[in-house]
């Protein structure tokens, strides 16, 4: 499909004033440094100030104090970056897909389909499931019995939703992705094995909830895992059971938070930071990548463990090994301040 | 489907000793805490027992030196938590399928499946493939030719099992799960690029095992990747070609063990705790989460690397930076001794 | 399928020099260890060198030097390693699917697919997609609009490839791999949360590459997310929006890149090695399991962060807390050190 806009029509949309030619036909978004005619930049980053004087771009959306270095069309806005976020949106290459059941998908007939939803082949609905207005799941998707999807969730194609699992509105599921799997519950069978303790909680979520490609987010044991609103999860990370977390909280791919945990508001979790189960994380908090979180956070702020500068293999062999030698160092330089002290530094 | 027992009835499943009212009606399950009327509660770790005179539940299973301070209806038993991991099966939401094949499966006429399965919409199972009694296949999964799942296996959604798979019985595999996929295996070509070694051998696994979502099993190279009995895994867990992993053993979310590594019995990986290629833990070895096991371990026990301390950031990159330094620090103190040490102490 | 090969066929093929029977039939690979009558071994590593004599193979691939030793049938070649590896994919045991497409396919009319293509059951593939020549795509997958799969790919069960994603010639792609997801973009909203960044880019894919069981690697927010050619990805690895792999990079599983970070080529990321988002790496650079790239790397070489040497969680514990008072033992070093030396040596 191709996209055709005056710059006009977006500035309205943006709320941006115009500088230079408000007709200009915008076709597609691209950076500074590679759009052309017809195409709509952004100049957010100030490190990038000086790609501006050769931008070849039909536009570009500025702040005003940048906007006089420029010298074609500019969108004037306060936030530029949260601009082209906005205006992302109608350039957006996905295909939307007109309402309508196809043929293979598979729906029981106690589900509760709205009129205006579109599902694709070979998708899977079982019974008790409620799929509200304005609603796409792609192909081969399953959504299990008893399941809710709000208004104008997207779901991508091969997802999985188990039974008992609630989504707001607008919530964004991407392939591969699995809600409602057990959670990992097992007690000691007494016999050196293990007895499975069935799950029987379920899954809330928010609205505006956008979950990444193949991310887990199991069901709760006894109760539910619960997501708020507006929170943003990468690919490939782990939810398990019964875990709470905030509104607006973001966790980057490979992030993950054990059973019964409690993120906060406003969190963010670098890539691969993990958080223990049975802890408390305060709202605004930070967790840098690779942090493992081992005890609860009741003071807002930016925490990290593990994380250690990176050294050439040869290096790090070297001082690596002195870790294992730490408690040992410390002692001995306890000692050596006490022989230094000790002696008299006057004669 | 409502859930409905008398107190008696599940007294004597568990082999309990009621206290109270045997009539009382169960007909959930819940915690100390936000159990009421009609739930079955437990206690099993003591640091809740302050909850037990205040909970609402309609009976709770508890150790007989506990049942001295509760009030209400009580089952004795001598371990509570495994008596509540038993029965949770009676109060679990999910659907038991009846047998049956749906019609839109696709079953090559090659594939031997006993007549009580239950295979959902749109599953595909190749040619070779044997179904045995009492196992149930949920909607879009893929059994692969020649592979086998014993009696009363039960497959999530969307999960993809190779040819030439075997599993026990009981085997328990969640939606996103990917059983016997082509190992990483590849012999530089000389020529600055790779060519491919075609993955020829199989996966085993045993009885009674779990299988989280998202969860990859590798098949062998030469020879098969082979998993005991009893061994639950969790989550976004990798397996790598040719590992063998011994009974009973857990593996946590995001834990990873590389190709020909050997795991014994009754182990504990933590969560994000990885195991190099071509070594060997022994039986009732414990790898803290994220620790990175170098090098075998031969003696049972509790193993950790790469877990620091948790601190502010500011904290960290102070301290952290110091690391690359150790092996400085390291020598400095040796001279800083050698120097108090070659002084006279006494004139 | 039956394999059965004479011992001179496989030495044609390989280019490898006979010793011995080239009449002797070959059915099947194995380890120098486990071979018996009618299968093929390798001696690639000298440490294996000792189970040469003892060996019950039918024949075994290994070099001029190491043939002396040999008792049995020899094919002798330079790269034993290299040549177990062509050689497997005669002994593949993955069945190779007959052109044509399965019925219960959903193909769109105005995808482009070649007629000797094998397309499985529910198979679907969106309009505008190209399925060139000799593919393969096994039952379940899904091919969004648009995208193009060079000749001889294969993709396996349950794989989801979204729109607008471009793969050479002979890719392969594992079950659950999802490939052209969205990037994790988003700006802050104003007011705490967050606005959608859509993401129009698309992924390029180069000839030979191998992607693993649930592998994530999305599309670019502006310009494509780009992998070269004969790159090879294990399980589990993430890749996100922007990024570029140079040819011939293998990462290994639980590797991650986060969003517009360049590898180069000839790269290896081991296990759970990370890479922060807008840095380059330049080629031949190998990073050790689980270390985190935070700055970019100009010269080739292998470089670790992070791991820390095995040990006892006791020992650890004693260690680790060292680590936190770094910076202070530093300082009190700094200080050992000057009041040693201010202190005359001589008297």
């Amino acid at each position: 499909m191709k996209r055709d806009y005056s710059l006009a029509d977006i500035a309205e949309f943006l709320g941006a004033e115009v500088r230079g030619d408000g007709s200009a036909r915008i076709t597609g978004l691209n950076t500074l440094q590679s759009a052309g005619a017809g195409e709509l930049a952004f100049l957010a980053n100030p490190k990038y100030a000086s790609q501006l004087p050769e931008s070849r771009a039909e536009a570009v959306i500025l702040s005003a104090d940048q906007a006089a270095a420029a010298v074609g069309n500019c969108l004037i806005l306060e936030n530029p970056y949260l601009g082209y976020a906005k205006i992302s949106a109608w350039f957006t290459t996905a295909s939307c897909q007109g309402a309508g059941i196809h043929a293979s998908a598979v729906i029981d007939v106690n589900a509760m389909i709205k009129d205006d939803v579109y599902i694709g082949p070979n998708v899977v609905v079982e019974a008790g499931a409620k799929i509200e207005s304005g609603c796409s799941i792609e192909a081969n998707s399953f959504i299990g019995s008893g399941s809710v999807l709000g208004e104008n969730c997207q779901i991508a194609a091969n997802v999985s939703i188990y039974h008992d699992v609630v989504l707001g509105s607008r919530v964004r599921i991407h392939s591969g992705a699995v809600i409602g799997a057990d959670g990992f519950g097992f007690a000691p069978n007494g016999e050196g094995g293990w007895q499975k303790i069935h799950q029987i909680g379920g899954v809330r979520i928010g609205d505006d909830v956008e979950i990444g490609a193949c991310t887990t987010i199991d069901r709760g044991a006894l109760g539910d895992t619960v997501i708020g609103n507006m929170v943003i999860i990468d690919n490939q990370v782990q939810i398990a059971h019964n875990c709470v977390i905030g509104d607006n909280t973001a966790m980057a791919g490979f992030s993950a938070i054990a059973g019964s945990s409690v993120l906060g508001r406003n969190c963010i979790l670098g890539g691969n930071a993990c958080v223990v189960g049975h802890i408390q994380i305060c709202d605004n908090v930070t967790l840098t990548a690779k942090t493992l979180a081992t005890k609860s956070i009741t003071k807002p702020g930016s925490y990290s463990s593990i994380v250690t500068p990176l050294m050439t293999t040869a290096e790090w062999r070297k001082n690596s090994v002195r870790i294992g030698q730490l408690e040992d160092m410390a002692k001995r330089l306890k000692k050596a301040e006490s022989d230094s002290t000790a002696k008299p530094d006057k004669h």
